[in-house]
C-alpha cells in the first residue's frame, strides 16, 4: 500500500502557525502512517526552532521518520520573507502564507496530495499583501463553488448548509431542491472518503422546529420533504428536529453528524463543545482538507505557550479521509 | 422583615409536576426563607405521596415550616381530578393545571404573592381542556404584553430579544428602537428587583456579528446604535459580539447576561450549558416568576425517577427576585 501524501502549510509566519507544525512533529504526539510535506520557509522554521528550543535539523527533514512508516519533508517555496516580524499582520507574511498555501493547493489539484492540514492564516495579512481572498475556504471555492463548511471533534459534528453570508440571505437558501442536493453531495463525498455510515441529524430552522407551522412554515414546506427524498434515496438522515435539542442528540455520538442550517446554529454549539479540540474540515474537494479550529493567535506568538493539540487533530482526520488510493 | 410570599403551582398531576413538588420540600434540599403557598389538589398530592413513600402530612402542611422561618400551605384549587391519570395528556390534568396557575397569577395580580414558581404543565392537556392558551408564558402576556423570556444557570445566564416567533419574524424585530426599549425594559426589572450591576453582552445577528457589514448590515445600522445609545442612558452593556463567541465570553460569569436576538441562538447554547440545572425566569411583571427548564416528563411519570433539582433552582431565584417588600 502507497502511503498517503499530505500537505502541511506553513500558516502566518507572525502567528502560532510555526510553533504548533514545529510541535506537532516534534515526537510527542503519535501522528498516523504518512508521507507528510511541509509547505513552508526555512527562514521561518529556522527562527522559530530557535524560539521554542526545539530542533528538526533541516539536513535530515527531507526524510524525517515519523511514524513507523512514514515521512516528513520541507517543500522550500519562493517567498519575501526576511527576518521574521511576529504578533501582528504585516504584508510579507501574508504574501508567504499565501503562497504555501497556494502551492500546496496546486499540488493537490494535479494529484499529488490526497490531503492539505492548513495552519492558521491572517485575513489581514493577506489584505495587507494585496491578496483579495479571504482565506482559505474563499479560495478553494473559486475552484469548488459547491465547497461544504464541516466542524468535526469527539464530542460532536456539524455541517453547514450555509457559511459566510448574511442570516437574512442563508434563510433564502433553505429550500427544498437546495437542501436535498446539499444532502447528497454530503452523503456522496463521505462514501468517497471511505466514511459511509454516517446518520445526519437535520436541524430545523424555527424555534421547535416550527411547532407543526405555527413557529414558521420552512419545515413543512422545504425541509420535511427534503428530509424525506433523501431517505428515499437510501440515506440513514432523520429531523428536522427543534434547534435547540438537536446538538444534545448527537453529543459524543460518534456516528452522527448534525446538519445546520446556518453559520451560527451550527457554531454556538460547536464552539461551546469542542472549542479546544475542533477540527475545521472542507468537503466538496477531491481530496481531505482540515485545519485547526482556531486562528493565528498572534497574541501568543512566539512565546511557546500555543497548543498543538487541534493541530495534532486536523492531521489524524486528513490522513483519516483521504480518499483511498 | 416580612417574608415573601411565594405560589407554588402543582403542575399537570400526569406529569412530574405533583413529585418533584413534594421532593423539593421533603427536607432534602434547603430552601430559602419564604412563606409557601402550594397551589394545587390534596387528591393529586395524597396520590403522589403514596406513589413516592414520601410523607408531607396534609394535616400539617398548612404550616410546615420548610426553614428557619418560613411557611408552606396548601392553596385547595377546585379541580375535576378524580382518581389521577399518568403518563399522557389528558383533559381534566389540563384543567386542573390551568385552574392551579390561574389562581396563583390572580392572587398575585391582587398583590397577594411576590413570586411565583410553576410546575411543568403539558400545552396539549390544555388544549384538550379547551384551553387555547400555549403555555404559562402566552397566558401571562394577556396582562402583560412585553413579558421577556430568560434562562438562568450558575454557568450562563440569557434573555432573548424575542421567542415564540419564526425566525424570519425574529429577524423583522432586530431594530434599532426595539432594541433600546428592550435593553431599558430589561434593566429597570433588574433594578426593581434589587438585582442591578449586571453587564450585558449583546449578541450579533449574523455571522462574525456581520464583519464590518460584508455579512449582513443589521449590526452597523440597528445593533451598534441601540448599544450605543442604551451605554449613554447608563447601563454596562457591551456587543455585537459574534453569536459564536459571545456565549463562551459569558461562561462562568455570575455578573455577565447575554441578550440573544432570537429564540434558538440563546437556546441552543443555554441547552448544552446547563441542561439539568437551567431555571426559567419571565421578566416584565410586576411579580417574579420562574419554572424548571423541562417539561412534564410524563415518559417517568410516577416512576419516582424526577429530578427536584431544577425546580429547587427555580424557587431559589424566585425568591431571591421577589420584589423587596
Amino acid at each position: 500500500m502507497t502511503l498517503p501524501r499530505i500537505g502541511i502549510t506553513l500558516g502566518d509566519p507572525g502567528g502560532i502557525g510555526p510553533e504548533i507544525v514545529l510541535k506537532a512533529f516534534s515526537g510527542n504526539f503519535v501522528l498516523p502512517q504518512a508521507d507528510y510535506i511541509l509547505f513552508g520557509s526555512s527562514r521561518a522554521l529556522d527562527e522559530e526552532e530557535k524560539t521554542l528550543g526545539l530542533s528538526l535539523p533541516r539536513g535530515s527533514l527531507r526524510a524525517k521518520k515519523v511514524a513507523a512508516a512514514g515521512t516528513l519533508s520541507l517543500r522550500e517555496v519562493d517567498s519575501p520573507l526576511g527576518k521574521i516580524k511576529r504578533g501582528a499582520p504585516f504584508a510579507e507574511n501574508g504574501q508567504a502564507s499565501f503562497r504555501f498555501f497556494e502551492e500546496a493547493v496546486a499540488e493537490a489539484r494535479r494529484g499529488g496530495l490526497q490531503g492539505i492540514v492548513t495552519a492558521p492564516v491572517s485575513k489581514r495579512s493577506w489584505a495587507l499583501a494585496g491578496i483579495s481572498w479571504r482565506g482559505h475556504t474563499d479560495f478553494l471555492s473559486q475552484f469548488y463553488p459547491e465547497i461544504i463548511m464541516a466542524f468535526w471533534s469527539a464530542k460532536i459534528k456539524v455541517v453547514l448548509l450555509s457559511h459566510h453570508v448574511s442570516l437574512r440571505e442563508a434563510l433564502d437558501r433553505v429550500r427544498r431542491r437546495n437542501l436535498r442536493s446539499f444532502f447528497l453531495r454530503l452523503h456522496q463525498d463521505f462514501e468517497r472518503m471511505g466514511a459511509a455510515g454516517f446518520e445526519y441529524l437535520v436541524s430545523g430552522l424555527n424555534p421547535h422546529a416550527g411547532e407543526e407551522g405555527l413557529l414558521g412554515r420552512e419545515e413543512i414546506e422545504e425541509i420535511i420533504p427534503a428530509v424525506e427524498e433523501a431517505k428515499k434515496m437510501g440515506l440513514k438522515i432523520t429531523g428536522p428536529f427543534p434547534p435547540d435539542i438537536v446538538f444534545r442528540k448527537a453529543l459524543d455520538q460518534d456516528d452522527k453528524i448534525v446538519i445546520a442550517l446556518y453559520h451560527d446554529q451550527g457554531l454556538i454549539a460547536f464552539k461551546l463543545e469542542a472549542f479546544d479540540e475542533g477540527v475545521n474540515l472542507s468537503l466538496g474537494l477531491p481530496f481531505a482538507r482540515t485545519s485547526p479550529d482556531h486562528g493565528t493567535a498572534f497574541d501568543i506568538a512566539g512565546q511557546n505557550a500555543a497548543s498543538a493539540k487541534s493541530l495534532v487533530e486536523a492531521i489524524k482526520l486528513a490522513v483519516a479521509l483521504s480518499p483511498r488510493l
